[in-house]
């Protein structure tokens, strides 16, 4: 039987993504939602969320897709209200917050689950199997897309929290967490910043590799034509190029099959702002929802912070270089 | 029966604290020195160290007070050599190599301890009890000192991680996150940062409070003549001021007994670069190497790295505001 979820932020990624993960899964029934605005069709629509929790305690799960500055007050009192929380990446504004939510969930007795839908890309997996039985010489990251088009209009992202280029940034950061074999950390870094905003438009990264391989990364949100979101592994026993955000992978110059395979053109890109033409996304969302449902099952939680871990770390040893104004 | 340790970094901290706490404690024996310049008089001094590890199979201890960009390298190369490892604060350049130095511990079977000196001054512990069972309405840091006394010379201060205002700031919010009864975290940051360097001056910092308490601090590196490190809490239940980076303790406007009650003039001060006169940090550093030795007898590791996180968030989440450049 379908359980009760919630879900609050009825913004692009809730109608793109999460809405329709959730209509197509037998394990959630969309019971209610909470928005300023946003709503949807045939659901319960609520503004105000303590009152959503009132009148629904038949409401077992809540996800949460608000931008992550307010994000923390809701996700605790669900969790005090003794409801399993999903979060949409990143999980919180700050690493502490997430700490104190990782830990008040667990004293609840409640599942929380930090998404990180990139990891849920069709050849992820796939490009984690093969890199773990290999020695890596190099990887580098290319992330580059354009803002204005992927993002219109949401100024939350050059806003303290935003983190801006980092927001597609760390999609890559959890999809490298998600397939190195060994922890890695970050040496040096250089954000470039707009006069007028707090947030980076560009990055450059250098990781510390236990083994020594060269990592980087490479992240600009300034990218006009092609989009490109593209992991370039050079191992001692070949080359893997991991594609349109993990949908497409091909090793030693083959194209591997998967199911995504014959997905969109690359340039209707992964991002989080995708309208859903050709859903390259396609499976990350549905997938994110059967490991909810499997962790509320199993009374498990999923709180990897290791993403979030390098992006805070790349704001804390970075070096900032001025750049011209950003204009939407 | 003293175990031996090896000290690596004989710089300022290294002379003013942890040699003369080395000397003092029965549970150590400095048996050597890793340093490009530095030394102790009547210690083998080596400036290579693998060499160090390799000739001296008996040193089951290592204590590191190398800057913390260096430090990562090194502390995992004495943890796969199955030594223990003291950190002096801050435990690493970023949060991901403390995060993976902690793992390499763990499986490695070794104690790891990223010491705090300021969480040991005389009165935090009294602080902490009676916070305990208060009920906290408001509390402000006030961290201000002058970088030119404390740390001259000491360039990597400015450089990326070194942390700017923060490495003072970093021991008020060790003793902060020791002394609270509930966690917090960071909604807001400005930062100062000088228009020559990289890191910040000054910052002004606001957290939440799971209570509702507001929590806010304010550092400054550019403080000259009174040298302040205070906490000042309101409780329902009466008042609290925490001075001289914990030495001091107050209570509704009584003056608490204590150990360094009759120590220097307080602008003498605790900062990392105190000189010692009048050695205001008395009883810190012969704490943590106690700790340390205690952890190594029961196989244990500390390792919390809030204060750490706290920093990084403010980085994460600051807005930067471009001040007059630094000259030392």
């Amino acid at each position: 039987m379908a359980n009760k979820i919630a879900l609050v932020g009825i913004g692009k990624i809730a109608r793109d993504q999460h809405v329709p993960a959730i209509a197509a899964s037998t394990d959630w029934d969309l019971a209610a939602t909470v928005s300023r605005e946003g709503s949807v069709d045939g659901v319960p629509a609520y503004t105000d969320f303590s009152r959503m929790l009132d009148e629904n305690p038949d409401i077992g799960t809540v996800s949460f897709c608000v931008p992550p500055a307010p994000r923390f007050t809701y996700a605790s009192a669900a969790i005090a209200a003794g409801r399993n929380v999903m979060l949409e990446k990143p999980p919180g504004a700050t690493l502490s917050e997430c700490f104190a939510l990782k830990d008040r969930a667990a004293e609840a007795g409640v599942s929380i689950f930090a998404t990180w839908h990139s990891r849920e890309a069709a050849q992820v997996d796939a490009a984690k199997a093969w890199l773990g039985t290999r020695k890596l010489r190099q990887l580098h990251i290319t992330w580059k897309e354009d803002v204005r088009r992927w993002h219109p209009g949401q100024e939350w992202i050059w806003q303290p929290a935003g983190l801006g280029v980092f927001d597609p940034g760390i999609n890559a950061l959890s999809i490298l967490t998600k397939i190195l074999p060994d922890p890695i950390h970050l040496t040096a870094a250089v954000l470039s910043v707009p006069e007028n905003v707090t947030m980076p438009v560009a990055a450059e990264l250098r990781f510390s590799h236990p083994h020594g391989a060269l990592i980087s990364a490479e992240f600009d949100f300034l990218q006009e034509g092609e989009q490109t979101w593209t992991m370039e592994a050079e191992t001692e026993e070949g080359t893997l190029v991991l594609s349109d955000g993990g949908a497409h992978l091909r090793i030693d110059g083959v194209d591997q099959p998967g199911d995504s395979s014959d997905g969109g053109p690359s340039d209707s890109g992964p991002s989080d702002g995708d309208p859903g033409d050709g859903n390259p996304l396609q499976g990350e969302y549905p997938r994110l929802y059967a490991q909810m449902a499997a962790l509320v099952r199993n009374g498990e939680s999923d709180m990897d912070l290791a993403p979030m871990a390098h992006v805070a770390d790349a704001f804390l040893l970075g070096t900032r270089v001025s750049v011209e104004p950003f204009i939407e």
